[in-house]
């Protein structure tokens, strides 16, 4: 196995903030329902800026703050479920912008657990020989897909992007072990951006897309069930005890969520820190999102043991113990 | 590096024929304008069924042919274009269908150079101990995209899907080198599915997709230089002159295309199979549906050494050379 290290981490979310009360006046909901059953308070709302825009600013972020060449760049992922098209790739559009000549780019769809099964994409390319320097970013621009008349869903997602770089380390490396799973057959209980094939030839009318649909209460369950489990597995995988994880870094969906993952692994909520109330669920932007709060307020120090969990669309569910 | 095999290939493409002629009722066209620009004479085009059930179609032959339990996969991925949906994945929906419940599944965006991609993200999966059988399968349901107005795309696509189970063998390694490459600045040239984000807040109007655009001659000058350029850097990794190369399957765009491509690499025409003329471009199916068909009338045999090359949106390209 390949030592790796995650070398930077940077986000960027649109400056648009709307609040609870700003959706109470376009739908029939309000600040104290949204807020108590999901801990959002707010999002960030893209106008005008495409995903591939978001993830560009989160690109660009992470060069200013690494020496890296944008020419030394192998491989850049983009995890998203809210691509600007279904071609070109947003990572192809990432890695024209910034001019990343030699890498390879692509997009993995995982919905929420997009960047954590993004993170076992790019550390399997490490282990080749001539992958040295990976960019993976999660970014979504969740409000084009949203149908704003619809308030079961509306109230729970916002936009953002977030990413790592990753490079080769001659030091231990940062990913300790992995658990994903995927339960196909539950995927209907969360679905988003369908396109339906055409009924008879030819269709004549314009491609619509639909918005999110969810079975709140499966969702829950399944989350509550599943991410506990992957984390118990990740952590056995890496010899590690739930006490020597200094923080559990859980994708935002619902702080409720976050609050029964940390109660069934016996853990204190305190490790399970939560940036939910600001962002909303941002999908595959959110637990880099996070990560990159925690590491610049100097709550993750280097060192750290840190489990990062995904889990929804798909279904699907995912762990990564990484040590920062 | 681990030795991998491709165990089983297989193809499905929906039984709806649409001729040359049949497109030219609708629009103005004619089977001589297509046929002689692009070698094109009908395509398959799929009604009511979506991209997960051609996909899952390929998955269930490639189990029928195959020794393989179910449970015994370790991931399917899905490389495609168009999507059921932007969540869940498509390999998601093959997974929970064909009940392989300790796989992790995702799909892969990369257009058309998307299973050739895969082919590397496999082999790079299939690097790690715990993984031993990956199912890569390329699906598009084009059609449902395709803005059936607009000749100058309309004409060129179809709708199928194959795919492959690769594992781990104790024999040489199937995989002999590879070479991608990603050119997202060309991104405009050749665009899909685009969903703009919202303009203010809220959108209370549908969401809608653009249908494909594309410019033709910059694909084709593309196409020209850079798989030739893919094929040579790919052969002088795996230490082979093309002369040693049996087979050159590439992605069927056009046939035009192809046979620039072997008169660049000086390599007889007769070493590059195509069915266009049935299928169309079929975008990340095109490469593993000819695989397929050379395969079962025993034209491609165990032991011969293939070159693998898709181009397209993103742009990408890419080259897999294989010994099947």
């Amino acid at each position: 196995m390949e030592n790796i290290r995650i070398s930077k981490i940077a986000s960027y979310v649109p400056s648009k903030v709307i609040t609870n009360d700003d959706l109470g006046e376009i739908m029939d909901t309000s600040d104290e329902w949204i807020s108590s059953r999901t801990g959002i308070k707010k999002r960030h709302i893209s106008v005008s800026e495409n995903t591939s825009e978001l993830c560009i600013k989160v690109a660009e972020k992470l060069l200013q703050e690494s020496d890296w060449e944008c020419a030394s760049i192998d491989l850049i992922i983009v995890a998203t479920m809210s691509p600007d098209s279904y071609t070109p790739a947003t990572a192809a559009l990432v890695q024209g912008k910034i001019g990343a000549t030699n890498a390879v780019a692509f997009d993995i769809s995982a919905a929420c657990s997009g960047f954590v099964y993004g993170l076992t994409v790019a550390q399997s390319f490490l282990m080749q020989n001539e992958i040295k320097k990976v960019m993976l970013i999660g970014g979504e621009v969740l409000s084009k897909v949203i149908d704003w008349s619809e308030r079961s869903s509306a109230v729970l997602f916002g936009d953002g992007a977030a990413g790592v770089l990753l490079e080769k380390s001659t030091k231990q490396s940062a990913f300790l072990a992995h658990d994903l799973k995927t339960y196909g057959e539950l995927g209907d209980k969360l679905k988003a951006g369908e396109t339906k094939p055409i009924e008879s030839f030819p269709r004549t009318k314009e491609h619509v897309i639909s918005g999110f649909s969810m079975s709140g209460r499966d969702v829950y369950t399944f989350a509550t069930h599943k991410v506990p489990e992957s984390i118990v597995t990740a952590s056995k995988k890496a010899g590690l005890e739930l006490e020597q994880i200094d923080w559990f870094v859980m994708h935002q969906a619902n702080s409720r969520i976050v609050e029964q993952i940390a109660k069934k692994l016996k853990q204190p909520i305190s490790k399970f820190p939560m940036n939910i109330e600001e962002y909303g669920n941002t999908s595959a932007a959110s637990v880099p999102l996070l990560l990159d709060e925690l590491v610049k307020s100097e709550k993750i120090k280097r060192g750290q043991v840190i489990a990062l969990s995904g889990f929804g669309g798909g279904l699907t569910v995912g762990t990564q113990i990484i040590k920062y």
